[in-house]
């Protein structure tokens, strides 16, 4: 049903993760609809439009921020672009969705939050696992007690297929990959902020990257303000699968999360017994893609203050430019003083 | 999007897996909408119909039968209904979705996908673990020959909670619980057919209903063509969730399928390990509940054939015939005896 | 150390099993020794002795026998032997552990069980799933009241690879094999006892053998005087490993049992996840086997009962006669009316 | 059997551990004798003796080592004093098993490898977890090329109780604990050597002992030579049971280890499914205490190297000194530079 008050949303990018959310905001969310695409591609927007019966494509991300139909808008272009478009659109007054990571700088994050609270928009960004049913059953879990006091935190991501190392740029395994589990360890370790972190990097999928700056691989450690110490580990390349899971461990016990398996199949064979793994992020995430904008809608229509917000994705890039602080240094870095350290400049020449 | 070539859908039956239907059928189907319900129930129709914006409700089901702009019907009432309002529904000329079980006896059953054959309609069943992933891919790989031939099979199910046993019709666990598993057998052992059924039942879960004909329990087997044997079992109350698991053994290896797990998460404290369980079908079979009706209407916008057809209804209620004869006379059943065993008879009796 | 008041054990049978049987008799029991070693077959117990230092070995099992240093006996010769032997070895005031079945008549299991009381020695039967820690435990739990009053059951056995079809006796499935899970199911519904049967089986292992008599596949239903119904299951070729599993569904709870991994080992690569299986019973219940032995010999120390009776060996007999009675006339066999059926008289044939 | 030729060794430390390595000397190997038990606490290797038939005790280690029958020492010892009995038994010219760390210093431990050497005598260390099926099994699919190249290791150990803060040693946690997991780290990543390490340690599970040096939580972070990237953890009370795990993945796959279940059994009810969890290193690991003194045995009398040796126990120790050093200086330790770190000296002192 287009009922007059459904919510009228712009999608801002029209790659592979933008159709994906285009989808959902066409068809999976009652009272939502996609009111119009803006992509500077030429004719992408265009064409994703036509699939969706979305009626407006723009190839000006600007007309649509202009357009006065459009009441939110869901962020899908590249990473350094974010937070400028999150400054610009809640400038424009529409509520925000912005993929992670939503700024690249401490300065633009704070730049951008301070627009959507000026603007009194909604600002909601994309970490998913917030609404993946076992990350979220661990944190109420772990809020409600069940292994007391967290001393000893794990998260990772690992991605299935490592396709063109020579588009990617310095520094996106902290910025764009483990954000996620910067974020994670946060939200499993609720209420407790990271004090001090350290990372060991490298790349080992395509050594040959290595003098062009890419790091493929890895294992940040973390010490919260509560005394846990969390480890954070990606990797651009498991050959197994798309491979995110968690563990938390405290006084009273343990909580394990991710499971690789793509169905409740196994096969026994000659060989032993046998499962196959997801592949594909937006099949392991898929509920929880659909759950984040849900909740994003919901937020805008009912005035509440999103799920996961400006400031949480500002400490996520806190942990993130203090782990490549780190790298640089080569020692510890405090995250309160990642502002002065060199890894604090190094992301922004990167761009 | 309420495009004019949307495929207009009639629910027949507003109550609990009726409502559940609808919402599907209002919201998660593109291309698809909800255009009637139908209920005798006063305001049952009227009120559902309000929640999901449905623009018509009727207290009687012939009048929307009648409504020329229904394309197709999803029926979902009391099983004894079912064979008689296929029947009208596709002499009305609608495609038709029909819950389990289609037909209650083999004459009702033949007479309902007469009637769909000579309206050329569509006509499919409700047997949702064929489109349940993991179900799914467990008939494609035997298909393709991963256990080699079947030898033995399981299929179970268990629900999690038996509410008023004085409410439940006698044979209703061959007819509307073992019914899936039946289903579930032949689709797991693809190309044979069942030859010989026996069943032993009982009322466990509640021993003082069993003198009014309640059987909470029962475990059948079934001799199929192939020489496989296969167990079928169900009951009415497991405390601990919904359970439906499945199981084939050939001669090259073993497939198992099932999961009881509500979520990926892993609970670890001094009294062990701990996962919870589902314990809600629409929880466990909700994408699978989805799948069914995106399968159904695609194949009556498509033309094509349904994938689980008025044929396979009959061919799972002939082994719940036999498993009831079985009961009813302490031995083996064939199941082309049927139609001539007193078990044939006294379904038709329980009505 | 041979201690002077170490117990004396002689091994009759120098076969696969009971050479296993005599590793742990000479290395693993403390305050057990291997005395002695009896086989008809040229050469097999000197052999056997002298790997595992054992001081005398016979070709005439009544030499053993009439060994007076000789305090007890482990009996692993053929099947049809076994009652015959526990009556000359109880006659001879030895203790006994017979491997199963004791018996293949019920005369000859009556015969068995009155020796060894008339004699006063221990008589243990070896069930070795009673002395599995999985098994042993789920009884506790259900003794306990884990499950409430069990409803289901389900004991399978599936043995790895069938070697010769020309060398198995005709009901070999029944009398060898489900009488693990005959037993295995008394053991898992403590207290109560089989009343009805019904089998179905088959030879689709290798169905050029059925007309020789092979039955390589056998599912079986049993009704308890509880009410619980429970599925036992055999086969004779699991490609995928030895395959031990059951599983109890009470009013309170349900328990699995069994794992088919061969370590605790997962390896994922590009085509999923992936574990080794067990394929050895020898490996599966390596401790259990050692666990039976030290039992029966604790027991003939202590003067202590077995854990294991002849009485339990009969009762497991009285299902597997049942059983075959049920394949013989294809119809139901109450467990008390098996003296009087078909069934009963053909194993005695087939000897 | 106490054959002549048996192989007569001595136990030098009755405590717990030292108790149980007794009885596997004693009962489960065959060819081997407890020939004599050295303990210096008045009357604990009279009695341990007593109960296993072991004829000489001595509260001397001194006699022990002087003792011309003994042909090969377990030493059992506190740690502090390994290395010097090490070096003792070798030019006593025993062989020698030393249960792990073999020493505290690197002087200490070349000393020790140079007295074996000198001394012609067998030198095996008690890193369990080599002996443990699924490790075992895992270094050799690894070393199979199963993972491909190493990138991201991990391996973890948590006690299930924390008894008595106030009588563990500082340092205990890298020299006691983690030196398991630093081992199993080489033996999973075979042919590599560690580079780098960095650590992150706190008194967490009893943080009113921290000012007294307790540590009792520990992340590892360490760079071997083929570029992986490991993670050594370890914390003093996981109230859930014994938590060893491992994982390893490379370029071509992944393998994961270890396994909390105690059985294999599942209990599910109205909570979910549990599974009771391993709470003693003993049961988690007798069978590979067992494999670990055959193998040592058994190289004592073939003449062969034993399975891990007192190099592999100097390059275990160089780790955990570099994490001592890690914590000591607040940044990453090279290995190769550890006489040289603050660390280095550090256990000294605290012995």
């Amino acid at each position: 049903m287009t009922s007059p008050q459904s919510l009228a949303v712009g999608l801002v990018g029209a790659g592979r993760m933008g159709s994906f959310h285009a989808e959902t905001l066409a068809r999976r969310l009652p009272g939502v609809r996609l009111a119009a695409i803006a992509d500077p591609a030429p004719g992408a927007a265009r064409e994703l439009a036509s699939r969706l019966d979305c009626p407006v494509a723009y190839t000006e991300i600007g007309d649509l921020l202009a357009d006065p139909e459009i009441e939110a808008v869901v962020i899908v272009t590249p990473a350094r672009t974010h937070a400028g478009l999150v400054e610009a659109a809640a400038r424009a007054g529409k509520a925000v969705f912005c993929e992670k990571p939503m700024a690249v700088t401490l300065d633009e994050a704070d730049r951008a939050i301070a627009a959507a609270r000026e603007a009194g928009v909604a600002l909601q960004v994309g970490f998913n696992r917030r609404f993946d049913a076992g990350f979220r059953a661990a944190h109420e879990k772990i809020t409600a007690g069940a292994v007391g006091t967290p001393q000893l935190l794990r998260s990772l991501t690992r991605d299935p297929k490592l396709h063109d190392p020579s588009r990617i740029p310095p520094w996106t395994i902290f910025l764009e990959t483990l954000i996620h589990d910067f974020d994670a360890l946060r939200y499993l370790n609720p209420g407790s902020e990271p004090v001090e972190v350290f990372s060991m990097a490298d790349a080992l999928v395509r050594p040959d990257f290595k003098d062009r700056g890419l790091l493929d691989t890895a294992v940040v450690t973390i010490r919260f303000d509560n005394g846990a110490i969390a480890t954070a580990e990606a990797n651009f390349e498991a050959v197994y699968g798309y491979d995110v899971r968690g563990e938390v461990k405290g006084s009273e016990g343990m909580l394990t999360l991710g499971d690789l398996r793509r169905t409740h199949v196994t096969a026994y064979g000659p060989a032993g017994a046998a499962a196959e793994c997801v592949t594909y992020d937006q099949d392991l995430f898929h509920p929880a893609y659909v759950a984040e904008l849900a909740a994003f809608t919901d937020s805008v229509r009912s005035g509440r203050t999103p799920a996961v917000t400006g400031e949480d994705a500002r400490a996520a890039l806190g942990m993130a430019l203090a782990a490549i602080g780190s790298v640089v240094t080569g020692g510890a870095v405090r995250v309160g003083d990642v502002r002065q350290s060199p890894g604090y400049r190094e992301p922004a020449v990167a761009r």
